[in-house]
């Protein structure tokens, strides 16, 4: 059966279970009517399924390719993208200066979720994109932006991101690529860059990197780190790529997954590059690129687990063994959780992307709080659901799963890259346990209060369930405190589990104010929830209060039994 | 790193964590002293590390293919099986009379444990010829036996198993493929089967077939269905391979992982087949070899997950990001859930063995139930954590772990078949709630009485930890007797977690048991299972008793969105 857009399910979750209204009614995104919300949904579902999905196979078994130093695309993707591209969607969130429809966050995460069920591989090319125009916007000279934004907005160009080298991954500042400064306002850049995804193709007018690199005056570590605009071919006095820039693609990566999606060794060899930002002030415009980009790779897990999750269930509709599968206890089992854990991870993502609005829209920075703290929650847990529906997908195919034909193993292997990249979900605990509870816990405990406070209001669910809920918020409200007391070695032995359980009862209450607002099939989800993913908060708590003592007490020997 | 074998820590299960010494104390396993167990898991453990562990990748690469209806096997594969065959690996626990070593289970699984970690896709070849000896062994008519079995111990032939065709999966009772008898003691079998591991190479002698049919008399359903040996070539007057049966390889699957090995779909027309045991019994018979394979899975499981920890902490000393990341918290947490893992794993395998062993030697029918219950749980619980393992390998890797190269993502792709084939782990569940409990539950809480015994006379471990242990088992112990009263439907539903919770009392238990008796390694990775693992097991037993009514309310629309 072919990808279905859910969008009736997206427009539940902004009209009753996130804040969107709230959104909707600020100055900036007042556009944002239902209405305006319902039409680009149906629109970019639309697309996603009738252009998107049918390229997903084709990706994976045509992978692109390098001949000669050009990258050559998976079949249908250049067309694929000119969709994308010329259903605007690219610059859906973009500053309408410059050819944005300056729409919120939220609507674009929820289009993205689309695009991404329905073409991992593809999909990555417009994500950087917009990372890069974040990124410009925030940061770039007015110039800069004059000549770049536009084209990216309209997928003229394309953008890339180049932070990791072979010595600096999770490290950023070990990284050694140089930048030389001309005296005429440019630098030259010299280095090589691992793991650039979609490095080049053979659709874009030109790709346009964004590089990390150090200027000979900048320190060592993260803060001598300076950010640059370096473009494959240098634009012309009009605008138009001129010359070819100082760099090429040295070899594409062997991959796990997402075949159609180029991952390039880069070189840069002596290469021209403008400055984004300031001097030395790098890893502050990497970061908004980030921040958006770790909030989207959150909605890469949610996108491709709902691809996967309703592939398996028109398996189980289908294939009869004693009666349709679908009907065996332990096989519905597993699709009812895994329906649930989207539900809740959809949640919690257009809840991140919905505090980003606010932010934006009105400067509050309690706002820009909730969206710093739930954008490690909705990454980690977004792609963690993705890995895990994806792999109940190939369960409940049982051997046709294991055969590459069906697809289900596809959307394992492609959506596994997403715990990893945009930095592990290891580095997002850390980071919800270290930058996020900097604040002594304060934004933490002010979204607990609002759970705790919402789950009072609620008339239409069982109060046994309520009182469950407000139990485990307390629970986690109390942890906080314990774990904002804690050294940083002891947090960071605890962050996994305790970023887990914060995504439980998060995930406990959406689905709370689902049941209270939406039908018997909401209701009857959230009592999954309820039942089978929340109770699981006490063991991680448990595991997070163990600190790192333990960890430590077990030799290296006994670990790598050598 | 390459993979060494874990000689030490498999001859410390056997001496310390499971009652081994009980086999090596019976008449029948009297050769299987200290010495000669220590001196067999050496040599099978340098054989797997310096001949199998090379080909793997190799096999990765280069899969099996299909040529002119001839089955080509992966490069070295030929030579590597030939190394299993000569080493005596095969027939280790066969019948000393047609040539095997007739030593204990627990010893073959160990040493099956190693050939999978050095290489899956070959090691699924004399695992099915072990299967198939095993059924010879108990069903077959003395001709049959003396005809086949020494052929299939040495190696010069191999066997295989005919079960699945397109409509009969888990439900087998649904095959058509049909029996003809032809009057002089022969049968015609005729039609097709699918997912035929190894059904055909060019390095065995002959390939061995032992096809479930339906004789023309049989009734519907599994009661009607008997077993036939139908050799790829005829044996002649002499027991050679003779003329070419009428069968044939009609394409070999593209499959997620274990690329060297072919799995074939066969096709039998008119095939000349001999009865194995007696008409429509064919199903006792294909259950002999069913569950010394599934045990060979759970095997199979613990061994991918050893080499693939093995390689995941040694990158993980050697990649340095701040420090080796073996010292990052998060990282060692990884590592060391997946090391606690392994061990408990590991030991509820070879209690698995031990009690076959102990109902074999003795014929004492509570070590057959003990045998028969341990079954369900050794198999899926040993792939779970195959997976989990694997999947945390990769995840240690961070970029490496999804680039081929590094061999991570392999491990994760070949174990995945591992929780689907020889009945899914959700089959694996039912049984265990279904047929393992039908006697009331009484070999389950015979067992969970030794453990809390055993726990009581733990004098070297610290006593919270006991209480921990025996609290869950008591908790289990109940739950076990509620699992008992319920309606088949609200089992099912429950099946899978209970599974987990009776595991995770398990792996704890044995985890004591090693802390009681070995060093302090021990001590800290028994500390890692009953503070991170263990507690676990009260959410799974609340989901357990959550019952089939919620998951009946959601509706099948909301599950798939249509």
């Amino acid at each position: 059966m072919p990808y279905q857009a859910p969008v009736d399910q997206i427009s539940f979750i902004l009209r009753h279970v996130v804040p969107f209204d709230k959104v909707a009614g600020t100055e900036r995104y007042a556009e944002a009517t239902d209405d305006t919300v319902d039409a680009i949904l149906t629109e970019a579902g639309r697309m996603a399924a009738n252009v998107l999905a049918p390229l997903n196979r084709a990706g994976d078994l045509n992978p692109a390719r390098l001949e000669n130093g050009v990258v050559r695309t998976s079949p249908g993707f250049d067309a694929g993208f000119q969709a994308i591209a010329e259903g605007g969607w690219i610059g859906l969130s973009a500053d309408p200066d410059h050819g944005g429809a300056g729409l919120p966050q939220a609507l674009n995460m929820a289009v993205n979720e689309m695009l991404s069920s329905a073409c991992l591989a593809l999909q990555l090319n417009p994500l950087l994109t917009q990372g890069q125009i974040e990124a410009l916007e925030h940061h770039a000279s007015d110039e800069l932006k004059a000549l770049y934004l536009p084209k990216l907005i309209s997928g003229e160009w394309t953008g890339t991101m180049n932070l990791t080298e072979p010595q600096a991954g999770s490290d950023v500042g070990a990284l050694t690529t140089k930048a030389e400064p001309q005296g005429d306002g440019t630098y030259k850049i010299t280095g090589q860059k691992i793991y650039i995804t979609w490095g080049d193709s053979d659709f874009a007018g030109n790709v346009c990197h964004a590089v990390l690199a150090r200027l000979p005056d900048g320190e060592k570590g993260t803060r001598g780190i300076s950010l640059f605009m370096v473009p494959k071919y240098i634009p012309d006095a009009e605008g138009k790529p001129g010359v070819a820039n100082s760099l090429k693609v040295v070899s594409l990566e062997h991959k796990l997954g997402i075949h159609g999606s180029p991952t390039c060794v880069m070189s840069y060899e002596g290469a021209t590059g403008w400055l984004i930002g300031e001097e030395h002030k790098g890893m502050a415009a990497m970061f908004t690129m980030m921040n958006n980009a770790r909030l989207g790779v959150g909605v890469q897990g949610v996108g491709v687990a709902e691809a996967a999750l309703q592939q398996a269930v028109a398996y189980a509709r289908d294939r009869d063994q004693m009666g349709p599968i679908l009907g065996h206890a332990d096989v519905r089992r597993m699709l009812a959780v895994a329906r649930a854990e989207i539900f809740a991870a959809r949640a919690i993502c257009l809840a991140c992307a919905t505090a980003t609005d606010m932010a934006r829209a009105t400067g509050d920075a309690d706002w820009a709080a909730r969206a710093a703290l739930l954008t490690p929650i909705a990454k980690a847990y977004g792609t963690d659901v993705g890995v895990r529906v994806a792999d109940a997908g190939v369960q409940v195919h049982g051997g046709m799963g294991y055969i590459e034909e069906t697809g289900a193993s596809q959307f394992l292997r492609d959506v596994r890259i997403t715990p990893i990249y945009e930095g592990t979900n290891g580095i997002q605990a850390m980071d919800l346990v270290g930058r996020k509870l900097m604040d002594e816990g304060a934004a933490a405990q002010a979204l607990l209060d609002e759970v705790m406070d919402g789950a009072r209001e609620m008339s239409h669910v069982n109060p046994e369930r309520v009182e469950e809920l407000w139990k485990a918020a307390e629970t986690l409200s109390d942890a906080t405190a314990r774990m904002v007391a804690r050294a940083p070695e002891d947090r960071f032995a605890g962050a996994a589990p305790y970023l887990s359980a914060f995504a439980r009862v998060l995930g406990a209450y959406y689905h709370l104010r689902a049941a209270q607002a939406g039908d018997d099939d909401h209701k009857a989800l959230a009592r999954i929830y309820l039942d089978r993913i929340l109770p699981r908060y006490a063991a991680d708590l448990a595991e997070a209060a163990a600190g790192v003592a333990d960890l430590n007490a077990v030799s290296d020997e006994a670990l790598g039994l050598t």
